[in-house]
């Protein structure tokens, strides 16, 4: 029993380090073959197999999911534990024969992998990273609001810029802000754009606005992380 | 008096920041019934509907206005002060019938929302992000300059490479402002790119330059943030 | 003569303020008209008035040079000097009446903008980006080597990739370079962009190394100031 | 013989200088001949030209390759060093006659060039570039897996967004995986983008999310360099 938590909980034995890696490879495993069979033309062959796949894996994680639970010292408390909801989320809508499809929810198995963190050696730099967005939560969120503001203006000026010359695209404040996202994140699809001399010049004094707003973040993580590296020494 | 003082201007008891929170909701209820007016095609009773929640937001805002006036210490103050325009601004264009469409105005209160952030956790950050603006302030404008000559210069440069391959989209140097603004703010829309070979080599010259230059305000920014952390401590 | 020497070289007295401020508003006013001298479609009464700026800016830039000439201590020293030689840059096409379009070489009178900066407060941010400058170059030249050896890499790769596929877009290597500076500085024309599945493999993980290799100069550059900055303290 | 060794492995003499600097020129010769190559419609001369000049490359090549060896202190040391390898990978291919088209190894050519970087004053920037490096490595690898969960997830949650929308563009979870890439590098092609607004909402969120972990490895290096920059002094 003892051995068995051990081997379960820990990955500082060889079989303990195996059963994790084995556990992390079908997660991969079930995410790929989740992938595929969005694929479009499957054969019918195929579709059999992905199936397989999952009732094996979907299994091997109800057990996986049992043994956690009885190695557990508080064994709700394990239940109730971001893990525990994670681990019981990614078996149970195969075993619910709901109307609504399910399947989606499996991509939550993808949270399970945050489980490969626990080497001892990722430790100090998650433990920084953790200590850094503390440092900077302020901050950030001040940022965040900052920038909420900015996309709403921005998608309210443009829109009055460029609603009579281009009355669909820039059909109303809800589908400016689809363009003030595009632009102030810089990925710049090009579906929609400005063609007034107003709308360009408005794009312009935001976009020179949003530059600098956009490079703040990176000011404060890399203060935060310098800070955060002192404190560690 | 002093009480309704107390709950209007500061948010340290159970009542101010019930007041505050109702005003803040308001001001965000004011600002999507706003966008919801941009949509096409509403319906008369939405429209209706639309209208009396205005008419109710302008209601308590102008009850808003005139009590932080009377609770006010040095009312003439509080009228020229910034909030005191911005609050002024948010109910004015309401009363005043004029032929002009007033209702652009109303994006401005989206100001009173940096009303939220006077929670005393949020002052330190603030104060923080003040002092680094302050420290970069000089290296700041300074690097606007450089930025805008090396937008006029790619415009210029970019002209003279594509405007006779593509004389539609390079027309002329204002043109090839759009162009330039575009490119090395590295949105990229695809409306207007370079064709001819000339113009591709500029392009790559101009991004190699432009991408060092994009990347110095986060550099100044973090430079400035660990100063004021340190004048924090 | 001392007078005229303080006038035109310093700007810590009132009438050399309104000298420099004079000589900066001149440099922009022929810049706007060179500018809107590319517009297409100027009614004849335009040019003709764009015209005689130009002539009035050039005689009164060529009697400020004339002066700087007269005026400066070591007058081989001024002319050869970069100022020197921009001031006469910006006058001389006027001159020569040559076959070949001499025009665009006005856009150097950009540089005689630079100037303004020898306000004594920006002194010390210059100084600061000088030295930043300084601290990083070995750095930023790596940098520089790496990326276009980056660059060279994903052109060859994807030409690799997409040629068969896509034979006009990526029709050579230097067609492929094309797409990867607009690739690898995150503009996205979207006038190129791999169609296989390989190619867009290939160009995930492009993105992966040139992400983080973009970010590197903000890193470089951020660590550079914090040092100048300490330097100045 | 140590005249030899030394002009051939050091750079510190005229003749070591004028060596190296003749193999780099041969091998961005070699590279520009290999581009100009992929050109289409090369007419039959310049193709025989561009074999001329690829023979006398690859000759010289074979013969500094072998010169190498032989002054080489430890000669299997040599050839099974990273530069051994780039040195052999770079002249094998022309000697092997396959059936598989091998032109494209030529590529690697340009690994060698990173021996230019021997000189001096570069080792210390490569020895900061190194350490620092050294020092961000775990938060690095943390902050790849973050980002790659974080593209996997985009491209689930995008595809059950449009996937009913646009069944040609968001096909699968493997064709949504190049949306996500393409945004989150803030690339934005503009070939595949959100057209429902549940999938624009979503890409919102994506975006302001992935913005702020963008901006994480600048903040990562920026610290790391400032640290390595300490170690240095």
């Amino acid at each position: 029993m003892k051995t068995l938590k051990r081997i379960i909980e820990n990955n500082d034995t060889k079989r303990g380090r195996i059963f994790d890696l084995a556990i992390q490879s079908l997660i991969i495993l079930s995410l790929v073959t989740f992938s595929i069979e969005t694929l479009p033309d499957l054969s019918e062959s195929t579709r059999r197999w992905l199936r397989y796949i999952e009732i094996a894996t979907v299994g091997i994680f109800t057990i996986e999911y049992i043994l956690r639970i009885i190695v557990a010292d508080r064994k709700l408390g394990f239940i109730f534990s971001f893990y525990g909801l994670v681990d019981l989320l990614s078996i149970l809508p195969f075993y619910i024969a709901s109307g609504v499809d399910l399947r989606s929810v499996r991509v939550f198995r993808l949270l399970r992998l945050f489980r490969a963190l626990k080497i001892v050696r990722y430790n100090k730099a998650i433990r920084r990273f953790h200590r850094a967005l503390l440092i900077a939560r302020e901050e950030l969120i001040l940022y965040l609001l900052v920038m909420l503001m900015l996309l709403y203006f921005a998608a309210v000026g443009i829109y009055y810029c460029e609603h009579e010359a281009q009355p669909k695209e820039f059909a109303s404040v809800f589908h400016s802000l689809w363009w003030a996202v595009a632009t102030l994140s810089t990925v710049g699809y090009g579906d929609v754009y400005p063609v007034t001399t107003g709308g360009r010049i408005f794009t312009f004094v935001m976009l020179l606005i949003g530059l600098g707003v956009i490079s703040v973040p990176a000011g404060i993580i890399a203060s935060a992380f310098s800070k955060a590296r002192e404190m560690d020494d």
